[in-house]
């Protein structure tokens, strides 16, 4: 019986687990099903991901809580799997649309997970409208340790149609051999990135989160603060940043990369500029909706990825930077400007420290994060920033499994109390898909915010007039989209998608 | 804000609410779709079902916790209420059978409700071969107080078809002059039942459940102790009685209600104790299967009513007896002869006692009952009976909701440490629907259970060959039935249902 203890971040998403902030983060996949797909392939499909016999991990790690012979929670290694309970096959009411699918992500991922087994669920939802199906993947933050958990998958698919049809079951060590090879996955820029940069560099003494936090404490030297350090706390108060409760709404946004790219060449910024600044319109009409808009922009912390002063290779560290979302302000192409000018400086203010000052710096930002996380403070005190965007680079060309072409991933992550939205978005082939968790009750209208994203890039773009400029009529990363499906879905037309009309 | 103080026995409900025993009971309720229904039926019936503005008791009370001012939990009533969290639209996976729809609500079935929002969650599951729907309705138990769930929603239903028509959701004020007169209910002869009697008897100075279980010890006289007080712990350790994790498997059986009183006529024995003995007949089975029969056989705790020996009217009083199950015994005859021996004589020994001694009787069966169920000892002690089955008496006409004709109404109860199995049946119009639901990881085979229910009473039948036996072909219940579907489900053609091969 393989036991490996867990790292002091994986302990921490077991401790705040609670029935308000359930502890786990998915991915969510279309597919388009293949051509020749007989009746049966979605029944035989599950049945064949149930067949496996052996396990790899972590599909089989089990948590074992702390004891007196082990201080620290453990994951052990299971011979044996229940795959019946583990991989689940759904189905969506009719038409199943983007709303029906939304709503039974959202029940998805709301119910907190049964510790007692592997952490993880496999949803094979079919009924999607154009005969297309669905993965949900949910899985234990405290299992994956900085994997994505679309990851997890996609790299257990396949850019070749044929290949893809012979790949086994993903929990199957027999497909260990098979996994696309990938560059050494950098330190990935999110939250846990940022985290786990911080874990390698204070060293493996450290035994739990709060020892983590006083280590952090008291490597800050008094006056080695910067005046930028003001910022962060310079969030307003807003709907987004109270206490939360355990039900959750989802909704997603897909978007053709390359009009985010023209964008970004049109604007002289960055695509994460983009990215953040439709967000921050978005984010200002769903404020006003509700005559909730605070006067102050609202703030982002946003995971980056910096190259210090003293390095002279090509080593880069990630850390992570708060930047105004441009709420305060109507013009798109104004709003897009100042969010490059914030992020622009925050960034070169990082480019001329060396790393040493870089890792103070973020671990001095993080502290008061995780400490609020374990404590009853949480979603009490003013908040560090109002909403994290995180951007995650996924696959660059097109990835099939059994014949089925995946469409997009959506990343759904967690919410915490005093951080009631999360935005990732995640890059794959043409595609960048958006995907929006947030508190049920704190954001009942939730769905609007993917529409008006979609309604932000279409202000951009009249704004910006970037050159070739896509035709609106193309959907993004699908090769022969069903019209009337695509269109509803797409993003840019400016239509509504069903079951996004305000007021739902 | 109106306030409703919880009564003992619902405190408790509340008070061993775990992850491993969420105490939730729950309604599953097959609809035909009516002949002239249009294609987005059900859509538009989830869209009215969502539409109430104002709600009547018990569907508005949320769960407030003890606290200085209110010593014991309350019930809140709301003013408004979240249908789109409770009012739940779902869909099988094709085909759509029995085993699907097993699958899907033992998932449901599976998960701890959110007790803070009213605890109850209404599903409509479309998709169900043959075009029909189902209705999966779970409620907290501590909301319910001895009314079943299943109850809540037929008794807001209409025997006539036209008058179905018109009816409004469930939880709207305006339903509750349309109500179906019922006759005053009285106690149902269910483990709640047996527990509300010993409220109702012990009297509202009691606050709390160890306070009730000490009323009952001191009612109790030394010498009023009967010898067939031994029974109780007389059951043997089975798979059946341990500790119970929180995942469960549920599974349905349907009969025609007339080839159960046949067989009763037949054997000159009551209706329930047919029902025990194909109870019987199956655990005997199931198992052997497992190689894990206890020599002697498993007893059965039965609530029933009993008129007492010293009432001169009509008054009964709702008890509960144990009475063997004849799992040592082969023969399907003698199995059932065993039986009604058995229910005979503890009946007749009840009605040879006072009204008082019933009642001393009963809380002294009860009390140790309640208090494992309290502490950490239940699961870990000799049971007191080995596994609980209930009759519960519902509508003997055909009920309409908006058209649509109820097939049957599964009541899927709770189980607790020490009893992993709850065998609960309810009569409707022509069937008797049995709900099975038991520990995901103590019974694996569950679904087998239920096969092996149709088996045993084809069992009996072949040996009593009672006057007038049904012919096989007919379904329960049912006036129209598809051939092929009707067929795979109706129970007593032998005939093995989908999703039940043995070792699933």
């Amino acid at each position: 019986m393989t036991t490996h203890p867990l790292n002091p971040i994986d302990v921490t998403w077991t401790q705040v687990e609670s029935r308000d902030t359930p502890m786990h983060v998915a991915g969510l996949m279309p597919f388009a099903l293949p051509a020749d797909a007989p009746p049966d392939f979605l029944r035989d499909l599950v049945a064949d991901l149930r067949s496996a016999k052996e396990f790899m991990p972590p599909w089989n790690y089990c948590l074992r809580g702390p004891g007196l012979a082990h201080p620290r929670p453990a994951w052990v290694e299971q011979e044996t799997l229940d795959l019946e309970y583990h991989v689940r096959h759904s189905a969506l009411p009719k038409p199943g649309g983007e709303r029906e699918l939304g709503q039974l992500v959202a029940r998805l991922h709301s119910q907190p997970m049964d510790l007692t087994r592997p952490p993880w669920e496999f949803h094979l939802i079919e009924g999607l409208e154009g005969g297309r199906f669905a993965i949900y993947l949910k899985l234990h933050h405290s299992l994956i340790d900085g994997i994505s958990g679309v990851r997890l998958l996609t790299r257990c698919m396949s850019d070749d149609y044929q290949k893809s049809l012979t790949l086994p079951p993903f929990w199957s060590p027999s497909l260990e051999k098979q996994v696309r090879k990938e560059r050494p996955a950098p330190t990935p820029t999110t939250m846990d990135g940022v985290m786990k940069t911080l874990v390698d560099a204070v060293g493996s003494q450290v035994r739990s989160v709060p020892q983590l936090v006083r280590s952090f404490a008291s490597m800050l030297t008094p006056g080695g603060t910067d005046p930028a350090m003001k910022l962060p706390f310079d969030a307003p108060r807003s709907v987004l940043n109270g206490r939360i409760g355990g039900q959750r709404r989802v909704a997603t946004q897909l978007f053709d990369l390359n009009r985010l790219k023209a964008l970004a060449k049109a604007g002289n910024c960055t695509l994460n500029d983009v990215v953040v600044s439709i967000c921050g319109g978005a984010l200002r009409r769903f404020l006003l909706d509700e005559g909730k808009l605070p006067a102050k922009s609202l703030t982002a912390g946003i995971p980056v990825s910096v190259r210090p002063a003293d390095d002279e290779g090509t080593g880069t560290q990630v850390t992570f930077i708060i930047s105004t979302l441009g709420t305060d302000i109507e013009d798109p192409r104004e709003r897009l400007e100042g969010i490059a000018a914030s992020t622009r400086a925050a960034k070169a203010h990082f480019r001329a420290l060396p790393r040493e000052a870089i890792m103070q710096y973020t671990m001095m930002l993080m502290a008061p994060s995780i400490l609020t996380m374990l404590t009853p403070i949480a979603g009490r005190i003013r908040p560090m920033f109002n909403v994290t965007v995180s951007n995650v680079p996924g696959a660059t060309r097109p990835l099939y499994f059994r014949g089925a072409r995946m469409e997009a991933s959506y990343p759904i992550s967690m919410i915490f109390h005093s951080i009631a939205l999360n935005i990732t978005c995640q890059s794959y082939a043409d595609g960048l898909a958006f995907a929006f968790v947030g508190c049920r009750d704190s954001l009942p209208h939730l769905q609007n915010l993917a529409v008006y994203t979609a309604d932000a890039l279409n202000l951009l773009e009249a704004a910006l007039k970037p050159a070739g400029a896509v035709k609106p009529a193309k959907g993004p990363a699908r090769k022969a989209p069903r019209k009337k499906a695509a269109a509803a879905r797409k993003a840019g037309t400016g239509k509504r998608r069903k079951g996004a009309a305000p007021g739902k």
